[in-house]
């Protein structure tokens, strides 16, 4: 089991009138994802947000309204992780004629990730390899070799075609191409977001992140494309079929976004409960 | 109230191996459209399909495996609409602080309505008008006046973007490009399939159409961008954020499809119970 | 040196008031490629077309105004051309630094192929590789065994991106993918219209052609990246950046094209000047 | 008659080996902007600059092979201006079977100019139009009244598709779009690249900039549909199909480009042969 503390802080200067805001930042409820305990504070006091799971999926959403000025969201929550692990030579695609029907909708194409365009080229690529974990993997490892970690190349337009064709991007933009070639042949894939853990050195203090979930065996399983962090350590906002489903923050007004700060600590404990997040060989999972 | 028989046959040459199909061809169950009797007849008579209805949407999916060789789906039913109907000038927006919060995805872009990209355009296009029902006729019209309805004009991978570009399209690109307005001004709009009624005589006979909800008021109020047809006429498939999320029918596995054909006749009543489909002022919705 | 004779009859249907086209099918002048003799019967007698050569490129393009009714244009040529041969391993790139200047417009994206966004992709795939012909087949090889020929799936608005994701398409979208991936490696690459010869049994008769030169030495080599046909038996129209530039016909009314006719015939020849045409190992050119 | 001194300085780091480079910043040699005097001065005092003009446009490119280190380019001149002035409601379109051939290259599709695409846009919105300049003036106040100047909302692969989309952009993207939107109704039209004169104070001091010429009557009229400076004091560096055809500097190399400093002045002359540029009704030409 993993335990990890977590302060999030964000700041917006609201200009003109108030403006609403939609926020994914609540831990998602998952049967292996556990909220120990969290805090909401908001700097401008009069504000009564609203809350709201969803059932299907365990996002959190918190809508509010801000007036104009500064407004300072501090969130701070404890999370226990209990991760599914199995053996990767184990697990098997579900033929389509199995699949859950409401993992279905993850093989249709999204806003960022057309799947619908990129048959032929996945076929090609992945169509002769053994239906399991390791295709996965061979899909996340083509998409590894060939776009290369850039900051500033992409913006919220780009989407996986984008990103195949320039080669360049952040963790969205692997994350989509990742999950779009999944998705042409047949295998349901899914976006995550939360934050990432142990980042490189390079790429700086923990962040918010974006990576993957595939349908196999039984359950989502978790990849991180852009290979820059320790999936172990991940902790969920939200899950949905690409990023335009779950955004971190959706705000609807004139606002200035100013840079976020994020503290991530593992909680280490006597009892040996609790392992740090590292690097394993094993298949993980915290959703079913 | 609106009552209809439907006929509808699907053939298939089914290839190879044989091939996974999921339709979505059976009538959505709603609180406003009731399946009085249907019936399903598949020409392979060992098959076993599964029926899933979505309990967020009242679609229904059927998934089957065919064997090789033909394959002739035959679905009949007999359909009760009744319409909640309301004054056009009484429809305000909901603004995005009292959405309800399952209705705020369809705010977000889709794979075939990419609403980021339009938000300036729409914004001044429709950004001064009065917020409710009006703006989104407005929006219709917009789309009318500028896209003409020309069959074989598009395919699977056209997007709104590409018909505001091009000003070509068939009903589904009338409604994709509808959408993606509405929601570009984060007025929630989705896609819905099912069938048309009394085309326009230059379109031929009955036929699977597509066409648009929006969430006004309290409830998902029908527009018909496409405008060649009577929308009081229309049963329901499915609903989805747009094409992607409800083809008729996706097929794994090398399948020569055939024409379908459709059969669609309203049922008279002594009691006068039942209407005959019309073009009428009132905004009309059967989904809240 | 070959010798072929051509036929090639277009037909229209000019509606509501006369048309203007632009026509690019007479045969090219260049030092390689000499028209012995030729014909043109326009079934509109009144005519009087226009032609011009461009002196940069020996393209030829007739400029005529048609009546309502049909036109019939039938355009007769008899061609010789006298192939500059040299064997591959010989061929290299030459530097951006010695590139002659009115060839430096050839590295740059154009309409179709979009070189600029492919830097990366090319680098990575062919930047290691030595620089001079042999890098410009493996450039063709890799387009070959990415695209599959498939008729019917590509229109008048497909580029080498939609190519590369979609990997179907004709002649023309062949080339355009491998256009565009040499112009990315900084080598000089241009489209050519013509007729083919000899082309693949399965593919049916001679017919409109399209394919590549590349820069190399201190010429211009062809390159036949669709594969189907005999690059000894191109006789050429017109060179342009791509598809856009050298159109057979623009065409400005309304106009019903119909099927046009073409035929090839080689022609034999006691004294033995003149070879059948065939493939061959050596690199190909008929342009300085 | 206009004078004008520009000076320019471009300043480069070149990093690993030398770079090449192709400028586009020696001010084009026409009929009517006459180079009265030119220095150009490189801090790498041993290179040998080529210097090739066009002769199909005047445009003038400078080649050359720079060592690791720094590099500045120091261009100065004094140019002439002779403009061409007509009244616009004298100036009528040229019919496609009248254009010169060597003009008509100009209303085929480019790589940001889509013009393919926009045929039915083009047609509804100024179809109907008196056919002359004041149809062009209505295609270029109809992106002025839809495009916004934002600067840093566009890149190098951003087109007139785009910005039709998107309505945003800098110089060169209302230029795309205006040009695309031309040729979409047969109109040649161009890109030129110079100096912009008298820009708008928010927008700061002299630039680069981006402007259209149209063909119309015999020659080729300058439109400016930015509209942020002064069209009689433009000087012009080269002309192309759009901005692929005409970069100020192409470079082969990894290179750090530092901010260019430019400065304009006209020269007042006792004789009264040179006026200030000013905002003027006529149509300016300086092309044939």
């Amino acid at each position: 089991m993993v335990k990890l503390k977590l302060a999030l802080e964000l700041n917006y200067e609201i200009l003109d009138q108030g403006s609403d805001f939609i926020f994914n930042i609540h831990h998602a409820h998952t049967p292996y994802q556990r909220v120990v305990q969290e805090s909401l504070v908001l700097s401008q006091t009069q504000i009564n947000p609203e809350i709201y799971t969803d059932a299907a999926t365990g996002n959190r959403y918190m809508r509010l309204h801000a007036n104009v000025g500064h407004l300072k969201v501090n969130y701070q929550s404890t999370v226990e992780i209990n991760h599914h692990r199995a053996e990767p030579t184990q697990i098997a695609e579900v033929p389509v004629a199995r699949l859950p029907m409401q993992v279905l909708s993850y093989i249709y194409p999204s806003r960022y990730c057309q799947s619908d365009r990129l048959h032929k080229l996945a076929i090609r690529e992945f169509g002769h390899l053994w239906q399991g974990y390791s295709r996965v993997q061979a899909i996340q490892e083509w998409v590894q070799k060939r776009v290369i970690f850039t900051p500033n190349t992409s913006n919220g337009s780009t989407s996986a075609i984008d990103t195949l064709i320039e080669q360049v991007g952040v963790c969205r933009d692997f994350a989509h191409l990742m999950i779009a070639l999944c998705r042409a042949v047949n295998i349901p894939a899914r976006f995550v977001t939360g934050t990432d853990y142990g980042a490189n050195p390079v790429l700086g203090p923990p962040d918010f992140h974006a990576y993957v979930e595939v349908y196999l065996g039984d359950r989502w399983y978790i990849f991180d494309p852009s290979g820059t962090s320790i999936p172990m350590g991940f902790v969920r906002f939200g899950v949905g079929r690409d990023a335009a489903d779950v955004p971190f923050a959706t705000i609807f007004g004139t606002v200035n976004s100013l840079a976020p700060s994020i503290d991530i600590n593992p909680v280490h404990d006597n009892s040996l409960n609790y392992v740090l997040p590292h690097h394993c060989l094993q298949a993980l999972s915290t959703a079913m």
